[in-house]
């Protein structure tokens, strides 16, 4: 037993259909996880796993009720490579069935940005941060805290 | 340029006071990183970075309404290494200000969850999943697809 820092292991998304979300997820490239069963599918994404799971069910779990609109208050992150990747990728998710919110665009702060919804309303973007280099596994990392620097 | 998979690189979450969310999750161990500006502060979780951004800046960056109540379709998972450990993290929650939904209980599959929900209403589970084993550095990951298996 100890006392770790609160993380995020898992992502796990409220659909409408099951099968539909599967489709767009699994058009973007990612596989099956085997431990899926008929009203939960998992997805290992290499330091987060993808999970899809019926509204009503996710509610259930939580103890909440299913009733929800509008803004869910939560963008996802899909950190890329470079500039034409953003674009590359916008395309895809498109091809694959999501809604166009904002077409890729040069933001203010230096990177290069574009916003969709997956088929079921949650919010994505795509996005180069010059920033915010890549790791090998396609991860992001921020610079640590400024303890200890004096200036 | 490639065709990479979708993926999680951040979790960005509104928020409606960014001090009380922040010391929220740094009253849970997270170390601010010295990325973070005015309106938005960034963590580094190992595998996946958490934001969090002012509701509206969220809303106005993703294109959409800032209007929203309800469920919000979603839950993120905490997995912790045993059932012990589920439930000191779900003490440290709520001793930081989160609103229990479901205290830990023993699962229909095996597991072992407790439910809360952030100062701001994001919905959480802390988890021992035993089917789901941890990295070293806390994340889980899920058995690849049954490609190649016959049976």
């Amino acid at each position: 037993m100890s006392d770790p820092a609160i993380r995020i292991a898992l992502v796990t998304l409220g659909v409408e259909d099951l099968a539909r979300a599967s489709a767009f997820y699994e058009a973007m490239g990612l596989k099956r996880s085997r431990a899926s069963q008929a009203t939960i599918h998992f997805y290992d994404m290499d330091g987060v796993v993808l999970g899809l799971f019926p509204n009503d069910l996710l509610a259930e779990d939580a103890g909440v009720a299913a009733d929800g609109h509008g803004f869910r208050r939560q963008t996802l992150a899909w950190n890329v490579s470079d500039a034409a990747t953003v674009d590359s990728a916008f395309a895809r998710v498109l091809a694959a069935g999501a809604v166009s919110l904002k077409p890729p665009y040069k933001t203010s702060w230096g990177g290069y940005v574009g916003h969709f919804a997956d088929p079921d309303g949650h919010l994505w973007e795509v996005a180069h941060n010059p920033f915010f280099p890549l790791h090998p596994n396609g991860a992001v990392s921020v610079p640590p805290p400024r303890e200890g620097v004096k200036k």
